[in-house]
């Protein structure tokens, strides 16, 4: 242990020791001395519409990336700045390789059957192509969902790919494992997922499955267990599913495993 | 958005027009120009036995609190430093708060029956209580999980409490929701948890379910598992459940809702 964690220790020991929740409070308010600034429009933070005073951003990105967050419509005010240079930059792409990563490592310690049943499941929107050209034209996600400016988008056909969802697939491919989207666009964007999915880079799948009229009304896991459920009474093996939204992982007939994508901007229930 | 962003967005805008793995590869071998130092007698990384070269500690945390990283043994030897000074410093205590301001949250947000059934699981260690001055001692998870040591350190009686989770239970007590603790510890430790609960200010709680002989050979998922079910079949409602493993939170009769603490020293299957 270096020795500058052994002093650093010390000093903090004794704000374990107490235990308190008063410890807890001070050292919270000594470390947020500096009030969120008021924004006369908007809310000061999109946690679930509650008011969180002194929030740090980087607590609100786990929260949100574990699960703890949930059911929020837009970005805390005071963290654009923040979501923005993590998805801009490095740590964003990182993260991905990390998750990618680990599921190919999982891909590749299976002793899978050469029968063609093999299939993967990958999201579409932030998961194999990405939307952060428009995302950051509109706040990364500080502005509420606009589904018309969003929709014009997704009709351009013009999203990349998220390379590192790239590459996993090129490589799941190379082993057998057959590529299955599943996405909450709707059947009438059919045409230009395709286009765009091709154009990004990805040449074959097995299947693309789109939101039907029939599935109006059901929540994103209820329709994406639903879409599972179908591909594994078919015959289908979900070797493994991959999305940036936890209510593209949870539900049933989730698959072999699952891999959480970072998404810091939206939350879909 | 921050001029300075529209800046970036420029610079980074043609990685994503391109989409390519290899541009991918590029950034990240870019960004990690520094190979990590080799050691002799540990492997380069805990992260499922395999090698990550160059890799990040903070996308490596990231992984394994959305349980994308699993299986895991030690912490990479290279992120020793990162995380031990993540759970000294502020950001530890940061996250902790907003996941269980999210957790009071939930609970006051339910109209509860008046009836004396509600109750919330707690995990004991790193949950309730804290075993850091234990691993700040021993590499803060670097140094492969010693039962002795650690069994000779939980008989001492004096870890702390985390005092965000001390919050928690007394705010939970105080609106009728009784606290349950289960803990993968043995039935023969009971009575110096029970003293070091007390001592850390738990001063009352419904049940202290323990790992009886009975359990032995069931995994972490499945002895929590059957202790919820068990709380289930007698009446209880589980309005919430918390813990820092996803061991504590995956399976059946995982309640109303989970709450993920964070825990980058150590992996529970």
């Amino acid at each position: 242990m270096a020795s500058s964690l052994v002093l650093f220790l010390a000093n903090i020991l004794p704000l374990f020791s107490d235990g308190s929740p008063q410890a807890a409070n001070h050292l919270l308010l000594h470390h947020n001395h500096q009030l969120p600034q008021i924004h006369l429009l908007r809310p000061q933070s999109g946690a679930g519409g509650s008011h969180v005073p002194g929030l740090s951003c980087l607590s609100w990105r786990l929260g949100v990336e574990t699960n703890n967050i949930i059911g929020w419509k837009t970005i805390p005010q005071e963290c654009e700045g923040y979501v923005g240079h993590y998805m801009l930059g490095h740590q964003y792409r990182l993260d991905s390789k990390v998750v990618t990563d680990e599921a190919l490592l999982h891909a590749q310690s299976l002793n899978l059957p050469n029968d063609g049943k093999n299939v993967w499941v990958f999201d579409v929107d932030e998961t194999s192509l990405s939307n952060l050209p428009y995302y950051a034209q509109h706040g990364f996600g500080v502005e509420p969902y606009n589904s018309t400016l969003f929709n014009k988008w997704v009709m351009e056909g013009e999203a990349p790919a998220l390379p590192e969802s790239l590459t996993l697939y090129s490589k799941l491919l190379s082993v057998g494992i057959k590529p299955v989207f599943i996405t909450g666009r709707s059947e009438d964007e059919r045409n230009v997922t395709t286009t765009n999915l091709l154009k990004a880079g990805y040449h074959s799948w097995e299947k693309l499955v789109l939101k039907q009229s029939s599935d109006s009304g059901k929540t994103a896991v209820e329709y994406k267990s639903d879409a599972r459920k179908n591909l594994e009474e078919n015959g289908y093996r979900i070797i493994g599913n991959i999305g940036d939204q936890w209510s593209d992982l949870l539900g049933t007939n989730t698959g072999n495993r699952t891999f959480k994508l970072p998404d810091p901007m939206y939350y879909i229930s």
